[in-house]
């Protein structure tokens, strides 16, 4: 049984911590982006890796739980405790040190608790890109980046966080430090630690520090728009980019036309692209070597697509503003999808090749729920589909309080019918629970059980995430 | 305590598999490529999942452990179990069929006794790349490489055999099967167990089935041969490279003049591509999309580094013949390795900027215990070297018996120095199991021990592989 925090418990801490550790307001960090839980316990901030390691020592002692709290960008539901004995919410805020940037190794090691973006300004400041990047990016910090195994919009290229890492600083539950910040390209001595702290959300230990990829900077950036006629040509699209500009091609981002309606219709206010709106259109990133032209490559795939009739429309950026400008077309979809209010949102992949397929059945299955509008967007590229259901126009959400179980399920069940997942990037935290324990092959939950156990026997590290508490 | 195969056991596996899953002559499995070591045991070679799904349950039900067996080409004697009760010897090779292959999704589905060399074949068939690329591909199989999560000349670009993998089927130290064989490129539900079985050498489950992560074919392939002043410059000549060439370096080796005389003492026959063989030489190889000339990105590239002092001598292929004639000398090294004896070899990896620093201070230490041949090549765009210590002509390894633990502590002392790693790529198997112990941080120590233990309660799994036997 775990048990509460105390003001007894809280003067151990303060005994441990200086007095900056401890915030005035918890508040912010008892909420989360989309409103929908509350949070409770006691907030610190340690600044070093020994400070963590006191406070989840006491913690091991006493029984208390510990809440890790990175950017609170996550959108399951990961970095606050609703229900059960109130917590030590762990804030790795003041852990925002860059410690060492090696540009010849491409390598740059940082605290846990440093932003996305400066960690990309660190790079770009020696040559280098961190190619990690997605909406949040200005508020998320690397060690929850990292415990989720974030996404983003690179990952086609570049992989996901797990392939930006090398090594880890990480708290065990027991407060023992595992030093595994290394910075090694190959190391074949036991079980991959690094890759089980990596989207374990917190319930295995605390990541303090991480030693990240660095890839070299692409001389030519281009990006373009291209109307495509179907999900299906779209795929026949990223198939030829693929062969004729092979690993240049770092995003592509499938649009439907509800997004830019929506847009239209709450904004944020962005610039049209095309003369007329297509039903479906793709977002196209381009990062080549010297020698290679951008422009030219992205025109030339233009024209091959068009000829093979994958294409009927596109422009392509004429500049950075304009590269820029797409890119804010497919940053304000999300913030367009908040203000219209989902009935449901999910975050879903599936094999690349039955995307269209699934995109179709989808719509059919859905039609027997309801009349809903789907948004259907995101990165095609991974077979990562944003695939968000709303409210016909006139209604809004809380009208369909009772349908939403039936809409998730439906949408979640034709995603484990096509062998996809149900959290392609966002994670379990506490929301998707149910669904891992309903969906999962029974192998594997009791390896996740057993891992879990074994490492953190007292099950006081982010206690409900991924796995349902017991006992 | 583990019980032994038993005749009476035997029956009962007769009784699970049909006859051809039992071979007349086990010899070719109880000994290893460089027979230092005796195996024991019966061997067995299911050719289904559930086939072996079905001989991991008898031999838990038994208490009698399992050694799995690929392709046999380990060096660190993974592959066989020498001391304690005997072993079923689980051989993988009647599982080798290609179960899939989605050109549209760059993905291959097969057993996992499938063989490398097939594999790649079965990528070329479909115009794709299987980049996982060592000398031992045409009898290694993919169970194995995934095991010992294989290295190999191609991971700057592609990265080790972790890097190409998507999904596994895994039988389970109790026989259950974990049906994880995911197409998808994003699937964050739950801890990442793919990368927790790939490494563990066979000794947390067996894996029978892998989805494999294809690459599109580059269009423009090159290499070249360069003779560079120092290892520091060799650095700086990957660096510029990178610059130059982006992600389209595919290899970078170093090779020390010892090779070259090795082969020029002991074979096999080389043709000699340098005028005067240099100290130290580089072979670079490159792989570029569409519109890119290799021929000409490399006589850039040699310009420049000559400009700057990087290189004073160069040969860059002007066939495919040449290029294979490139590589066939740097595979041949370690034959001729092998035909000099080494009096002790390792695969070893340090920070990729502190390689230079590295290779002097081996030279020195090692100069103090007594005098030796050292012949350092291998991978340096991964900071990877096979550092290899021989007798000076005239002696053999034989002659160095009592030196020889001196010698490796030294060498892994050093390793230790710099924050480097002992098996790079080759994995811990029962050879390195002291080492592993001797080097790791202790925390790692107790989570590596506490996942075998939560996994393989029993301990039937490849016992005495990575971890220690114990009880």
């Amino acid at each position: 049984m775990l048990n509460p925090v105390t003001s007894a418990f809280e003067d151990i801490l303060r005994g441990l911590l200086p007095s900056a550790a401890f915030k005035d307001d918890s508040a912010p960090y008892l909420t989360e982006p989309r409103g929908r839980w509350a949070g409770q316990g006691i907030v610190v901030a340690p600044s070093s890796v020994e400070e963590v390691s006191a406070v989840v020592r006491a913690c091991a002692d006493a029984r208390v739980s510990i809440v890790p709290y990175s950017g609170g960008t996550g959108l399951v539901g990961g970095q606050l405790l609703q229900d059960g004995p109130a917590p030590v919410v762990l804030s790795l805020e003041r852990m925002n040190r860059i410690r060492e940037v090696y540009p010849s190794e491409n390598v740059l090691v940082c605290d846990a608790g440093v932003i996305l973006a400066d960690v990309q300004k660190a790079a770009e400041d020696v040559g280098r890109l961190f190619p990690l990047s997605l909406a949040s990016e200005g508020s998320a910090r690397i060690g929850g980046l990292l415990s989720t195994n974030a996404g983003g919009v690179n990952v086609l290229r570049y992989g996901n966080a797990r392939a930006q890492c090398l090594g880890l600083e990480v708290v065990r539950p027991d407060g023992s430090i595992w030093h595994g910040l290394t910075r090694l390209r190959k190391d074949n001595t036991g079980y991959d630690l690094r890759n089980l702290m990596i989207g374990a959300e917190g319930t295995l230990g605390i990541i303090t520090g991480a030693a990240l990829k660095l890839a070299p900077r692409p001389v030519g950036i281009g990006a373009a728009m291209m109307a495509v006629p179907s999900p299906q040509a779209a795929l026949e699209l990223l198939a030829l980019a693929g062969e004729r500009i092979g690993d240049g091609v770092s995003a592509f981002e499938i649009i439907h036309r509800q997004g830019f309606d929506f847009l239209a219709e709450v904004g944020p206010k962005i610039k049209q692209p095309f003369a007329e709106v297509p039903m479906w259109c793709v977002l196209i990133d381009v990062g080549l070597p010297a020698g290679l032209q951008p422009d030219a490559a992205l025109e030339e795939l233009f024209s091959s697509a068009f000829e093979a009739g994958l294409v009927t429309d596109g422009v392509i950026a004429q500049s950075h503003a304009q590269r820029a400008a797409f890119w804010h077309i497919r940053e304000s979809i999300p913030e367009a999808n908040r203000r219209i209010g989902p009935v449901s949102s999910h975050d879903i992949s599936v094999p690349l090749s039955t995307v269209p397929a699934f995109i179709e059945r989808g719509a059919q299955a859905l039609a027997e729920v309801g009349a809903f509008r789907i948004n259907c967007f995101g990165h095609l590229g991974d077979g990562n589909l944003h695939y968000n259901v709303f409210p016909t126009q006139g209604l809004s959400r809380t009208d369909f309080e009772t349908e939403r179980p039936r809409v998730k399920q439906v949408v979640h069940d034709l995603v484990n019918e096509f062998d996809g997942s149900i959290s392609a990037e966002h994670g379990i935290g506490r929301l998707k629970v149910g669904d891992l324990e309903r969906y999962s092959d029974p192998a594997k939950l009791a390896m996740l059980r057993a891992i879990k156990d074994a490492l953190d026997p007292q099950g006081i590290m982010n206690p409900g995430a991924v796995l349902r508490q017991q006992g």
